[in-house]
């Protein structure tokens, strides 16, 4: 039996210096526990740093577009010409993720693995062109498993390139017309459950739109129902190069030790596809907000995840997770600046 | 009939300025409504600063302590010493919001009002020292009229000092043992809800605590029925000094035209306490958080506020607000920065 690179071992926590942090937060100046979520935070990072005090410097944002066949079924509000379009946008400085990446002082890694109109060199944008987009799942495999492994190993080198780069955290963001279609096909398949469960607007279809997009996904999955037993069979045959690459480059940087920061509804069912593929990978995986697709929720829950953030948002591109970055750095700052009751002389409660 | 200061109109917001964010808004390269609450935070400001592409620069944090009479009736976990030591804590940079105030690069002014135990001057607190703490409001009134009008002042004096040195956005934070204790009294008192509904274990009550400070609220209740229609004698009878600031620095920002972010419970309730007094204050309000407080969403409902963040935080010191100003900033730099579909080139969805 093969095993596959994304089949190797994650790198594990370390649970000591996860504990130490623990018993530190308990002596800070604070009533215990009342910095809610980013106590655990910092203990968390603590586990997958290796160190009492927790610190991140540089984030890594990867940005991975692709096209997808599924749009001939007319399941996007958008044309399908809009991925390479924004491909500009994002090495240009337009899009929201740019803005983002400005702000936070992150490295944006932008990643074309197929897009429907082939482009012609952007400054800034590695062009892998691993197909005219995806084939159109409906009918057909989305990828042929070379184009599969392809896609997991791009993901996988822009982990590689982060650690080389000396990012210690990442973010994955996605771009492709048609993805939410993609990426809510694989949870039906994942999770076992009716599309109508877990299909929602996307960008932004009308309640016809979305009835039509379920119908869609149900065809798709009856046509498929023999391989989606497999999570790399869902990936290759309902997923997308970027999702795929997602999924790389999510297992890669549990490999290499490199916390993830995971964005909206089509990385996180990047994430469960990775989870499903090594489970090791899931201990690696912080996740940033709850977004406005419905299907979200249900992923998250099946990952035991509980988001940071909740805006409503529902654009991609990694913009969630770049909103939450903050909140990591400041956990950390508080973990690691706080004065102790000892050492500011503060009366803690009695015992 | 006087006109109290606190009376004086606020500043009326620019409905044109958020009209032109707004329309910019639709234009920007991303799907209509995908950055969720982001969209609305920009356009808000953009009504509060007069401008079409709102901006932040510096942030100031007031952080105000004071101690509290009723914790007599053994309201809290803590003992009252803790007020003042706190305060040491603050200017030596080891508490949460010290740490947080050096990662915003933000102002802190720290304001003692009055601690049971008065202390020898510290370098870099103000000590107004209005009384050796309030009194017991089980009993008495818990300030009398020029205490809780010299409260008042000392709050406006704060976000004066915050125009003065350049800031932009207004930060409340509080430190008081026995603070939630008056902050649910008063919240009874203003949303004439039983104090069973709005009781919570504050900074770490068990359940037969909770149940005491449900007890001795609603004996002050009782006590002082008479005067409790009037929010400036419900923040007298049953405030705190340092509630008392922070309502009266939320009615000085907002006179003066500066954007307050709202932290927890207790200056949630503050917040009320200002609406009420003057109700143009509401427009300058933006809430940071929902807190883990039971009273708190409550609270925040009747004053129509979503906050932005759900962390579980129950800290208060501003903690939460200081949190939620990244999110404020990376709005600003979306909304001013993100290139629209004309000038990407981008096409937008068929209309």
């Amino acid at each position: 039996m093969t095993v596959f690179w994304w089949q190797h071992p994650c790198k594990t926590l370390d649970s000591e210096a996860s504990s130490r942090a623990l018993q530190r937060q308990q002596q800070l100046t604070k009533p215990a526990g009342s910095l809610g979520r980013l106590e655990q935070l910092a203990v968390t990072l603590a586990g997958l740093q290796g160190r009492d005090r927790p610190a991140l410097s540089k984030t890594w944002i990867a940005l991975f577009a692709g096209d997808h066949g599924v749009v001939e079924e007319g399941i996007s509000a958008y044309p399908q010409a809009v991925t390479g379009q924004m491909l500009h946008n994002f090495v240009n400085g337009g899009a929201a993720i740019s803005v983002l990446a400005r702000q936070l002082n992150a490295e944006l890694d932008v990643v074309d693995l197929g897009t429907a109109i082939p482009l012609p060199p952007l400054p800034g944008v590695r062009h892998l062109q691993l197909g005219a987009g995806t084939r159109n799942f409906a009918r057909e495999a989305a990828m042929t498993t070379g184009q599969c492994q392809a896609a997991l190993e791009a993901g996988r080198d822009s982990a590689h390139r982060a650690v080389a780069s000396g990012c210690d955290l990442f973010i994955g963001g996605e771009m492709g017309i048609g993805n939410t279609t993609a990426a809510a096909a694989m949870a039906c398949a994942l999770l076992r459950q009716p599309a109508t469960l877990l299909v929602g607007p996307g960008t932004g279809l009308d309640a016809k739109g979305v009835a039509h997009k379920a119908q869609v996904i149900e065809r798709a999955l009856r046509v498929h129902q023999a391989v989606l037993s497999d999570p790399l069979q869902v990936l290759q045959y309902l997923g997308g190069f970027e999702i795929a690459a997602l999924t790389g480059a999510y297992l890669g940087c549990a490999q290499a030790g490199v916390p993830v920061l995971v964005d909206g509804f089509i990385c996180t069912v990047a994430a469960l596809c990775a989870v499903r593929l090594n489970p090791g990978a899931r201990d690696w995986l912080l996740f940033a907000h709850q977004g406005a697709e419905p299907g979200h929720r249900q992923v998250l829950e099946v990952l035991q995840a509980e988001p940071l953030l909740e805006l409503g948002l529902r654009l991609g591109e990694g913009s969630g997770a770049a909103l939450a970055v903050p909140l990591l750095h400041m956990a950390c700052a508080l973990h690691g600046q706080m004065a102790t009751f000892t050492e500011a002389a503060v009366a803690d409660r009695p015992a």
